[in-house]
């Protein structure tokens, strides 16, 4: 039986899948800006932050609202609890994207990004974007199984991350200094954002088994 | 009166205060490690960041256990709270040590780091050092007054990773990528170890004013 309180939980957890929504779209609008030198684009990513910020900070106080009315125990603490944890994890997500977007902005109206790490760059985008689908989906449906396949997805960003300063260390880079400290940041900031999607992930997994493991070691 | 309840506080608080101590600690090795190129100090880096991961890990469980048995409201529920952030922006700078000292194992027996940065690095440690010093020193005194001089420290931080990369793009730079790679993480690390920092003094100025500014934007 749903009661006021179950409500306002389930409500929580409209606002995370929302904030997944938009750190989603947040990223992949990034990437098409940092790869296509769009300024538009990464202007709105950069504005649009805001309204992240915004969702997570009235996610915030209605959370602290809820425990200081209802003194909720057992399970629905750890759900209130977990609940700022993820919404932390999102905020930051979208972050990321915004500093995406600044790279590219920085370097407009040239591209940030040469040709022989563009598709490497759009790889990482691509499953940055797929991580945070399925993150929401994990949140949606309480899903443990889907949870465990974001750990393969993010070896596959680290795979990824690690071809990328393959590419820079090889002796066929001739795009110098620069280059190579944008995509330096660009590759850490997907790798972040597809950590904390991995960690809003098994925060899922925690509130539906009780355990949690150990925080991913990047 | 001091109560059980707050005898549990104030001990999370000793916690909080350890954990700065062991993090500060291992930025001032991971520095020294980095600039003399000293592979046993790294290695200590390294392996001592799982007693932060474990002290965290503790502080977390008596958190859960003391809101799930005291059920805590208001005040002691915002600074339960609130012990939970500061802890996890204390594990992650004890990560970001850690990645430092990474660093200088991947490229011992060199150092990562050339002589025209070696200054900047070294007073980016200073400043990190400085920065988590005062964030103990603002936990235990429940200082508002010093957590805003972290911002100023900060500041100062921001200023010295600019510097960096002027360096790095100056047509004075011989070193080619790798340290360029280098440089460009090390210098994340520094100012997100910083970012942390001023994070958890903000945290203590939240449960001094019960009012929260917004998130440092970096």
């Amino acid at each position: 039986m749903r009661d006021a309180f179950h409500d306002e939980l389930n409500a929580l957890t409209d606002r995370l899948v929302e904030m997944t929504r938009l750190v989603r779209s947040a990223m992949s609008r990034a990437t098409t800006a940092l790869i296509d030198a769009d300024l538009q684009l990464a202007e709105s990513v950069i504005s649009q932050d805001a309204e992240v910020d915004r969702i997570h900070a009235g996610l915030e106080s209605s959370i602290y609202e809820l425990m200081a009315t209802q003194q909720p125990v057992a399970v629905d603490l750890r759900t209130a609890i977990t609940a700022l944890r993820m919404g932390s994890d999102l905020e930051r997500m979208g972050d990321l994207a915004e500093h995406v977007a600044k790279i590219a902005r920085m370097r407009h109206p040239e591209s940030a990004i040469p040709a022989e790490v563009r598709d490497t760059i759009l790889e990482m985008g691509q499953i940055a974007e797929r991580l945070v689908t399925k993150t929401g989906a994990c949140i949606v449906g309480q899903d443990i199984e889907l949870a465990k396949e974001l750990e393969t997805d993010d070896d596959e960003m680290d795979r990824l991350h690690r071809r990328l300063f393959r590419v820079l260390l090889s002796k066929n880079w001739s795009h110098g200094i620069e280059p190579a400290i944008d995509i330096t940041l660009t590759g850490r900031y997907y790798e972040r954002y597809a950590d904390h999607a991995v960690r809003v992930a098994r925060d899922v997994v925690y509130l539906v088994t009780g355990s949690r493991d150990p925080d991913p070691s990047e």
